[in-house]
């Protein structure tokens, strides 16, 4: 049976403080749990579903620890959901930490203090589109394992390895790479030949790019507006630069 | 002064069947009433603000009739509000039906049964930032006049005319116009030619398009993917398709 201890403590995971102190994330819904747990890239602490999901899901359970297997009723579920409305399964994942590899020779993402957990989840989900592997992230930035994020990915998580860490420091040391800053200004990317490499950078939804950073890029892009849109959404401008720069034409 | 009867009013356009019925629809937040009090796309029925706001913008209100501004307290607006956090200005306008020009020679944006209003308005600045001026929508499609669509449009409802209809025979009389439908297994975005006309759907987000609507596409379109997400977020696809089969190289 779930003690309050476990149920107070799920709902601690609410808070990034507890998440970082853990090491523990939530992941919430059929779809995106069982994807978790097909893939199985991140370990399963608890599982709390109910009767009926555990009985459907059964051939899925028996490859589980049934300790970490607890059935619950709504009433309970609605207790501990992270989310507007609770799903009939949520569960629990160790989190983890990803040394980054060398990006040269591949594509990469870069967020810049990017704030909104629904387009973080889209953008994990856009890299997971198109064969991105890795993404840094500001420490600024929103959590990945946030549990909107996690809801918004849709299992991309899975797939794409994310990193938080001090970009100016990380861009420093990449000599090798072309860095592509998405900005006001920058060269047309409809202008622009198709790039086999690069990392491109994200800026935050309100400010942009860091002065800091943008330094730091070897090419400024932008996509041209012909309308009267001030802006458009990050996650929207994201999908359209690496499609319109990274995919053959 | 603000009467419980009025209150009441805006509490109704919450819901669709009432602004349908009254042709009314509530647009809140600084930044988006101040873009529609300046486009003057729409009539100004009831404005309600902090006396801040009001004094702030106190050169905008010499310009409207004084009879229309209320000035109300924070309470007051989050009682109002159709949106998680009140903000400090909320105001009504008169919706507009529109007819539809010719689409020939303009790109167009179709909707069959979009159903999240982000998704909706995100689209619509898509298209304002585009230039894109016409989007026909399915009659089951989430109402352009929903108050978290237009908080997401960011403005661009005023330059973006949109029509609810029986797309299917809306789309019989386009007899001269390309019809592009955005759906898996159609030909690769990255292998056709820049287009200067033509209508573009985008489906239901879990149901794609419907197969009668289908059947009316000159052209079946897709991006493909090269990694694992089972699909693209509505707006970022409606976004890659623009920026790609519409932009100039």
């Amino acid at each position: 049976m779930l003690t309050k201890k476990m149920l107070k403590y799920i709902q601690s995971l609410h808070l990034k403080k507890f998440r970082d102190q853990e090491g523990r994330f939530i992941a919430e819904g059929d779809k995106v749990v069982r994807e978790f747990l097909l893939a199985g890239q991140f370990e399963l602490i608890t599982l709390c579903a109910e009767k009926k999901w555990i009985e459907y899901n059964k051939d899925l359970m028996s490859q589980l620890n049934p300790e970490t297997i607890f059935e619950v009723n709504d009433q309970l579920l609605s207790r501990m959901t992270a989310l507007k409305t609770a799903n009939n399964v949520l569960a629990v994942f160790k989190n983890q930490q990803f040394e980054m590899p060398s990006l040269k020779g591949k594509i990469s993402l870069m967020l810049d203090d990017l704030q909104d957990p629904g387009n973080m989840g889209t953008i994990i989900r856009i890299a997971d589109w198109f064969g991105i592997k890795h993404i840094i992230c500001s420490n600024k930035s929103v959590d990945c394992y946030n549990p909107k994020v996690v809801q918004a990915t849709m299992g991309s998580l899975n797939r794409v390895k994310i990193l938080y860490t001090d970009i100016v420091e990380f861009l420093k040391k990449q000599k090798e790479v072309p860095v592509y800053a998405a900005t006001l200004g920058g060269k047309s990317i409809y202008e622009m030949p198709q790039i086999k490499a690069g990392i491109i950078i994200i800026g935050n939804e309100s400010q942009g790019i860091d002065a800091a950073i943008l330094k730091l890029a070897t090419h400024q892009i932008s996509i041209p507006t012909i309308g009267h849109a001030e802006s458009l959404n990050a996650a929207v401008a994201t999908g359209i630069i690496i499609a319109r720069i990274t995919m053959g034409k």
